[in-house]
């Protein structure tokens, strides 16, 4: 079963940081000043220091889809861990008149030291899921809505995309080439997420330095046109990079690129890449040509503007790889997931014992939310799918304590649950093992478990 | 007229860098891996020293869209001269196998010292539009490749929205706050590129230490929650932030909240927020409102899923200032620009005076390209309005010199086209006012300037 808040998983030994250019020394500056100016607000009205709880959630999934994916949790823990002023930043918020004095000088000491709770990377969400929930005194919790939403809005949207298109290439393996068609460093969280969504490997070099995923890749059609002939290309490839390389046969003729392909690097051709044309057409003559040729274990790799359609609609063609870029990187059609920050619960007063109560906006134009702190839990059917996801607040009730979704992630402002990225790919795996046959479906459709408020 | 590559604007005595958390140390590594793999395939050939010229262009505007903005072109000035191989990147590429002994000792020696020439940031552009020309050897351009669209398609999407929301605001203040809906860092550049778009203010504090842009924010519906009354929270606002601070009035009842903001803050109440319901219909109400409360020059602010289209519909009610996310951050329906960066000429050999030739893909499923380094120009009627986008290679014809598009940016390896944020966002109104009317139709179309090959 999935990890409760009592079985916490072993902590990872690695450093958050992994170093430049894709980490950064502050995630604070990462908010919105509306948060500051509340916490200004707060300290100067005595309300800075109620107990409170936030939690994350949306209302919706994008319209069809029927399951969400929870990614970007690992970087949520290096942001909060990450989340100090320094002095230049103090000078910044002093000099724009941001906040005042005494906002500054509780700045300066600030890090984070209360709890959360979530769903771990990996896992399925729904309407309603209680995400990621965020206790702590009000002030040190609210200053961390921005850059917590960023992150899990950003790597959720890619992960959900990429799980699509795991379940359309059906075990064949997925490419995620999406860098340029997305914010360099948002490239980089999109080959992390695409990871834990179900993607095997990555061109983004950034992506192998900061996460350790797979890196690949080998030419582009600049590289045959630098060249006098094709052939030359070829040669000055297989030359370099070896007979197992790939191959890019489209820049002229196809057909013509693939015999020459075969003759320069002979039957041990590692691959071609089709990036143009007709993808099942070309996949099918290709794979014949190559058989003819004698160059039957030559992998074909496809990588012309794929979504999850397209790869489905080859799961026939003999296709061995997929590469795909801006589809995924901007998760095909929905680049954001609809998560929001919310106050569920506080105190009346900054007393240390003082219980929390429920709160809530008023329902107005559809953006209701539920007061008070949530647990979830998934229970499974004698065959061990899952059945709804049942949410609720008070104490769990005793049937469903196995069945929790949510683990402990921070305690007392310490990261207490980092991983090894393949920890939350496997996870994802699990998860949807575990979800109905309909949750495979590319087609529209309603969310795949019922969210039960109890 | 713009400015053309004789006329170079003056440089910019700011640093690059202002620092962290924003800049990153290095760029080097926001790249494709394929990059790296033809280096040294290149390197091995002899034909990485070719001189060569790279194309930044795009087939297609999003569907509809009339007209492009170019956003980032600052952000890829500043990438191109952070692109370093530090030790840590070359043990990595070097222990992942990426390339070879003698491809890694060339990359620790590299920096660009090639030439840049392009559309300046804030122009507008059209399918085929040639929008950045990269020039030196070989080697030394194709690893720029993945940063540069990534910053460029990015970038551009973002201003691109922003524009059209700023034609639909009609000069009514828009405030970016979309962080939290977009990577956290892709965030501070959409901040950036709105601004670029007409944007006038950010929610981020990223965004303002960065780039300088104006930062505002007051509350959230978090703040009245935290509090036992929505009085005690306006009344905690108030004595912290001023009479002057804007309230967000629909947590509970808007005409209650009104009411007690006005009660509180007295008539010199800066703003109302309104972030959920019918704005239309709210925006009308509260103004009526705060007339008759005598709060006559109180503001109205309203923020809720905004996009351009919602803008254009409030363009009658009583609405002072816009505040704008999701759909910002995202280029409304198009989070990405389909910018490719192709070579177009490269010369026979590395000898030093050998002329560059035009080369080209052949064509195959729309991707084809036109060989050979392009200039444009956009030559004005008699009334002062463009007339189309005339593209060419070889010798600019005379009439046109004067209206030429491209400014060099980068010279010998040097940035010499460094230049405030503001004179960006001043070229784009500009090269808006030079449009045909069609330009301002928020109404799918065609392009308004034809782009004519000669």
């Amino acid at each position: 079963m999935l990890d409760s808040p009592g079985a916490l998983p072993p902590e990872d030994p690695r450093q958050p940081e992994t170093g430049l250019p894709v980490a950064v020394p502050s995630t604070a500056l990462f908010t919105d000043q509306y948060e500051l100016t509340m916490l200004q607000a707060a300290l100067r009205s005595g309300t800075a220091e109620r107990r409170s709880a936030f939690e994350v959630f949306t209302r919706r999934l994008p319209e069809g889809r029927r399951y969400g994916v929870v990614a970007g949790t690992g970087r949520v823990l290096d942001a909060v861990e990450n989340f100090r002023f320094d002095d230049r930043m103090l000078t910044f918020l002093s000099e724009q008149g941001v906040v005042d004095g005494p906002t500054l000088e509780w700045l300066a000491g600030y890090r984070f030291r209360g709890d959360i709770l979530g769903y771990p990377e990996g896992e399925v969400y729904f309407p309603g899921s209680p995400l990621l929930r965020v206790e702590g005194t009000f002030a040190e919790c609210v200053l961390l809505e921005t850059v917590i939403l960023s992150i899990l809005n950003h790597d959720s949207a890619v992960a959900a995309a990429a799980s699509r298109m795991a379940v359309a290439a059906a075990g064949r393996p997925l490419i995620e080439m999406g860098a340029r068609r997305t914010h360099e460093l948002a490239a980089v969280a999109a080959s992390r997420a695409a990871y834990v969504g179900g993607f095997n490997s990555t061109s983004d070099l950034a992506a192998g330095f900061r996460y350790g995923i797979p890196t690949v890749g080998t030419s582009a059609h600049a590289f045959t046109l630098l060249h006098d002939t094709e052939r030359d290309a070829f040669s000055a490839q297989v030359a370099s990079l070896g007979s197992g390389t790939t191959l890019l046969v489209d820049t002229y003729d196809v057909a013509e690129a693939v015999r020459t392909a075969v003759e320069v690097a002979g039957p041990e051709l590692g691959a071609v890449r089709i990036d143009s044309g007709d993808l099942l057409l070309l996949a099918h003559r290709v794979r014949q040509q190559l058989d003819d040729l004698g160059a039957e274990k030559t992998r074909i790799v496809v990588t012309s503007d794929l979504d999850e359609y397209a790869i489905a609609s080859l799961a026939a063609a003999p296709v061995d790889a997929y590469g795909v870029g801006t589809q995924l990187v901007t998760g095909s059609g929905h680049p954001t997931c609809s998560m929001v920050y919310k106050l569920v619960a506080r105190a009346d007063s900054d007393e240390p014992g003082a219980p929390l109560r429920p709160v809530a906006k008023r329902s107005m134009g559809g953006k209701s939310s539920l007061g008070g702190a949530k647990w979830a839990a998934r229970p499974l059917d004698s065959a061990g799918v899952a059945e709804s996801e049942v949410v609720g607040t008070g104490p769990v009730p005793p049937e469903l304590a196995d069945h929790q979704l949510q683990v402990r992630l921070v305690r007392g402002g310490s990261v207490v649950a980092r991983e090894p990225l393949e920890t939350a790919r496997e996870r994802h795996l699990a998860a949807m093992a575990r979800l109905p046959m309909s949750a495979m479906q590319l087609s529209r459709g309603e969310p795949v478990l019922p969210v039960e408020h109890v």
